[in-house]
């Protein structure tokens, strides 16, 4: 057999009469997150409103095969203000022409202006973009219950954030393992991160939520402090989480499909990683919100409320099958990547 | 001035007089990670012995230009098994006209004998190379102790482990928020983590060690268990740091230069992303240890017992400057990736 870093599906069916964590004692065909993906009932997929996502067209590859990407903004009450400059935007076709300026290694790919910096040169913006303050990196949230409800392997529990959007469902990870914040979880289909300025110490009565900086996550270039950026740079993450960007910068989305097309860049070799000469850039040739796009998959995410996604979870921190022999007791909020799928429309 | 992600030293520089960290008050001008490593005294930096790297030549890119690959192998006490058999594969160019088969995005890089599984096809192996169990993916650890020497900002401390090569100087990260091990940190320059198999808590007087899958880090493909590899397949991780991975399979090193020549390979579309077609493959011209390498630059690491160490670290966690506004107050061990540079020979 070829040699591999994960049991194939069918060596983990063989194996059924081995060992098994609990869940698939119960469930003996569930004993890997993708599987548990595989069997979750249809009502368990969320549709995602085509007017939440931003295909991206980079110009053809070498080879002249077609480089899409797809972006979906990130909902209420995260970021909504650079989320509304984003839409206006795409609305007036600014992106269109643009390029990818720069890539560094283990950390981000950024688009925008090449010629942003140079005011003589730079492309206009729209009059009235809002600026954003840095208080809106996180959102305040006004109350936190924690419902206690354990996932299979304890790994999960249900809760609820009072945000100023309402009150939200969120399926908390485990407490207290994070290195960044008091809580970690997931809030109608997006990793989040709950915490506090000072040492309440967990579930304090009031707080703040903030999304985090996971692989594939977008956010808002900008210049230093107090600048927060207008939504006309943007770059998404393409290496291990860099969680200290985290409440310093705008998340307003994530890369749901093509981010190979931006991960398999050659990386730049000037400052910072930007490249250094117009033929490194990788064009732009269009922006459109997904519902002005013919022809555009139907996407969904695995609801984060849902009993599958729990399971899920709970398994990528509990791996234990024909391949898996030490499960880790544990795992991050960016190592439990929301399932997000095609679907017929 | 073009919009980063990063401010630049320059701007940094021009803002020592605006609120700084502890430690940046007192030494104004380090006040990011990237400065505190310029500055660190040349004392601070040990080198790499070039017999413990192993240099992968790719074949020239599209355009002619040379794709080298350096790796680091892990020391004793992790790994040594397989880091044996590697040594001895490329004493007898073993991995020379093998070739990458596998990329996945935000996961990992993958190469071998493409006819590997074919066993009338397949590169014979050497006879005689170590057969290693599953328990040398840790290592035990007789006993730990904390010296309590916190970094500038408390988010590192000075200690030791007695493991079965000796007591090892470590440099712990603050403990009990790793969701995968009860402490994290450093020895011997590289990142590990500290468990035990029960509920001892933390500092318990006997546990195991064990490296851990950074971005970086490489590792020995292998079958299901209770197969461990044998080194002949070799994988990179080019993505989140896949933790549920450690202690299920062998850590043998890391890329300390040219990671770009993997992590920007096309993406592989078959199933687990092998490539489909040997077209898709990037050839490995050779392999060889350093020191029969000409003209290889030296290579040394920040060693992890500094106290530039300690304040890069503690810097990581805490971020404050013209760009940073709100210090994440805690970082986790794969996002400390340890200092490595080429010097003169």
């Amino acid at each position: 057999m070829r040699k591999i870093l994960q049991g194939l599906v069918a060596t983990l069916l063989a194996s059924a009469g081995s060992a098994l964590p609990a869940m698939a004692q119960e469930q003996p065909l569930l004993q890997t997150p993708d599987q548990i993906v595989v069997a979750a009932p249809a009502a368990d997929w969320v549709r995602i409103a085509p007017s939440d996502l931003m295909v991206m067209d980079l110009a053809p590859d070498a080879a002249g095969r077609p480089r899409r990407v797809v972006i979906q903004l990130v909902p209420a009450p995260f970021s909504q203000g650079w989320v509304e400059n984003i839409r206006r935007l795409v609305s007036e076709h600014w992106y269109d022409g643009i390029a990818v300026v720069r890539v560094q290694d283990n950390y981000v790919v950024q688009w925008g202006d090449p010629d942003g910096e140079v005011p003589e040169k730079a492309k206009p913006l729209p009059e009235g973009l809002n600026v954003v303050p840095e208080s809106e990196y996180a959102t305040t949230v006004k109350g936190v219950e924690a419902l206690i409800r354990p996932g299979a392997n304890g790994t999960s529990e249900r809760g609820t954030l009072l945000t100023k959007t309402g009150k939200r469902s969120v399926t908390f990870l485990s407490t207290d393992h994070d290195a960044y914040a008091n809580v970690t979880g997931f809030v109608d289909g997006w990793p989040f991160a709950y915490g506090v300025s000072n040492e309440q110490g967990l579930f304090p009565t009031h707080g703040f939520a903030w999304p985090v900086h996971c692989y594939g996550m977008v956010g808002v270039g900008r210049n230093v402090s107090p600048d927060t950026g207008t939504g006309a740079e943007l770059y998404a993450v393409i290496g291990h989480a860099p969680r200290q960007l985290d409440r310093n910068i705008a998340l307003v989305g994530r890369v749901i499909a093509g981010i190979e097309h931006l991960s398999s860049l050659p990386r730049g070799t000037g400052e910072l990683s930007f490249y250094e000469t117009p033929e490194e850039r990788t064009p732009i040739v269009s922006v459109r919100m997904g519902d002005d796009v013919s022809g555009l998959p139907a996407y969904a995410y695995l609801s984060t409320e849902s009993a599958s996604f729990a399971a899920y979870a709970d398994k990528r921190a509990n791996r234990k099958d024909a391949f898996y022999i030490q499960p880790a007791g544990g795992v991050d909020v960016c190592n439990v990547p929301v399932p997000i799928r095609a679907v017929k429309p």
